[in-house]
């Protein structure tokens, strides 16, 4: 029985994990859980996993309404009730899947305290990737990665030495522009952007994915989760995103994961691995339905944030942090209609160029990094630098 | 250091096997070969190799003028050299790369001298599969599949655990009349079918892809490879043969093995496994000369050769030998264009439903089925008795 401890429970991959957990109860129980401002949602997690003894909240104020009406139940509320979760000892397996930021520091609280993470939380590695990796070198834990792509390379790693890894293969659908010239992109409105030609999600990985900056995360996130230069990571563009990473050996053999988008795959591979339990509710991938998969080569000039990843991830530092946060902004400019697609770009490549650079950043740096690309962003809008 | 038997060493897989070797001289050194009647080519082997020690020949006649020129090296002849070659105690691995029926002895006394086995001798299991299991098992042995199938599936179920395999999936490129349909297939010549899409190969494996009995026995001997039943063997076309086939667990996860067509992938992999070393020669597979990749569902009406060796391999026993003696005639026959393409199936069929069944051959046995369903062909063609 593996006891977690799930951030972020009301949210996408939230709600597909308590899915996996309660399919798989003779192996997991969820002890502990995060969710914001969602109350209803809690409730109803609640009425359905009787086995959570400590919740924490976003927002102070319903700690008294939610401890009379869960008496047995520990609450806490804030940033500081995530860090308290990740502190608590009767726990195996950490699931960061809380959006932004805020999930840095309690998977580094985590990780201190010995405790395995199933990681959903792009901003850990992203932004803190060189915090995170040195405190899982120190503390001797295990970081399972809960996406498509990293999970896929886990699972094409497995039986094999690392030492013989040629190169690691993302694969990348290419957007909801990938047909879409750069002369073309400069008038596509928010709507367009938000069409993904194959999944529903939200509206800044949507438009990370047409960015390809969504991809350039994954690059960096492949290069501390697997310990790997940048010179062994490779991009494809595989529009059906039926292979979902692969893994290319020194002696030419090519390992490929493919199967369904589902995400409680990898929920369930990283929290039962290295062993494979029965997915429920889910019909296998069928091959009838995607009669041709297609591959090309990336185009590096057609999308610049990707390579701007790849210098961004050479450089380390707090440049993880910068160009995230400043990402994040810039998404959030165009989402509102106050910028243009194609300045997304710009955006994010002066924050990167522009703010101080950090070689060895303090965890207090790299939040200082994260929140003055912030501010960076807003001030080149509101002084209209970026045309 | 591991050194090599080397059984059919003059033959493609033979001196890839030895190209493999001699660019890892630091890890493998053939002790012992055999070849047919090439005399010339092992002369042309043993100026490459220097450390053969023993060596059996097709033809006893060659003997004497062999000892002569190289006195150092011991020369068996004809069939009992090969078991001569397998009953040496000075080697670790044997690599039976022996064409035909001939494979299956040697094979079975290496195992029984407790050498672990490379095998590209298709017989062996095929015919052999009941036998050859049953030794393994019991000297504990391990055999290593040399075909890029088998090898795939091999390196899909590395660190995983096969209590969670769903299925195999076998790929296969549908042969050379894979766009004909069975009414087009009436009259088609033996110029036609010796042109496979993919490959140039011998005569009976190209005519064996066309009818699909190839991709039939390759099912019958992942049966025995993996020790799944049938039901657990699927078989898909797939037209370019860049997926080599696939692994699907029961958490639906599909793990595939892809790359070129190079047979000195699985060759290395049987010599080095688990680890893999570096390949020579060889460029890495580029997914620009393989922009689409596509995979229709395996229609069994069209191809009943293998809807007929899925049924002779749930009965088991002695009909492996049989199908396979009797393919090898009906082969010979149409390449020698005495009887038609479809007729193949009818000859094969009819030998397999007609010989009689014996569920737990002995090796005399199967060597008497191969025989009696060899003559039943043969007969029948004199007969007439197949239209």
């Amino acid at each position: 029985m593996k006891n977690i401890v799930l951030l972020g429970a009301s949210g996408s991959i939230g709600t597909q994990t308590i899915d996996v957990v309660l399919h798989h109860s003779e192996k997991f129980r969820i002890i502990g859980l995060s969710v914001g401002h969602n109350i209803p949602k809690l409730k109803e997690i609640l009425s359905q996993v009787n086995t959570v003894r400590y919740v924490s909240v976003a927002d102070a104020q319903h700690l008294s309404e939610l401890e009379e009406l869960y008496p047995d139940i520990t609450f806490y509320s804030g940033d500081e009730g995530l860090v308290k979760l990740a502190k608590l000892t009767d726990y195996d397996i950490f699931v960061d899947a809380v959006v932004g930021f805020r999930g840095l520091l309690p998977c580094l609280e985590a990780i201190n305290n010995g405790k395995d993470i199933a990681l959903a939380n792009k901003e850990s590695l992203v932004a803190g990737g060189p915090l995170v990796k040195e405190a899982l070198k120190r503390n001797k834990v295990r970081l399972y990665p809960i996406d498509s792509e990293h999970s896929a390379i886990l699972q094409c790693l497995q039986g094999n030495d690392k030492k013989e890894v040629d190169k690691l293969i993302v694969t990348a659908s290419g957007g909801s522009f990938r047909d879409k010239s750069r002369e073309e992109l400069k008038d596509v409105t928010v709507e367009q952007a938000l069409k993904h030609p194959n999944w529903s999600m939200g509206g800044r990985i949507t438009i990370d994915s047409a960015t390809m900056m969504n991809k350039g995360f994954e690059v960096i996130e492949a290069h501390y989760l697997f310990d790997l230069p940048y010179e062994q990571i490779d991009v494809i563009l595989h529009r059906e995103s039926v292979i979902h990473s692969m893994v290319q050996y020194q002696d030419h053999a090519i390992i490929a994961q493919l199967g369904s988008a589902d995400m409680r795959l990898p929920i369930q591979y990283a929290l039962s691995y290295p062993n494979r339990l029965v997915m429920h509710n889910d019909e296998p991938f069928g091959f009838t339905k995607y009669p041709a998969l297609h591959f090309e080569k990336m185009d590096f000039e057609r999308y610049p944030l990707l390579a701007l990843a790849y210098e961004v991830g050479r450089k380390g530092g707090n440049l993880g942090a910068i160009m995230n946060a400043a990402d994040e902004e810039a998404v959030s400019l165009f989402l509102n209609k106050k910028i243009s697609f194609l300045s997304i770009e710009t955006y994010i490549e002066n924050a990167v160029r522009n703010l101080p650079f950090i070689q060895n950043p303090t965890l207090e740096e790299i939040i200082d990094s994260d929140k003055k690309a912030r501010q960076f962003v807003i001030d080149q809008w509101k002084k209209g630098a970026v045309s």
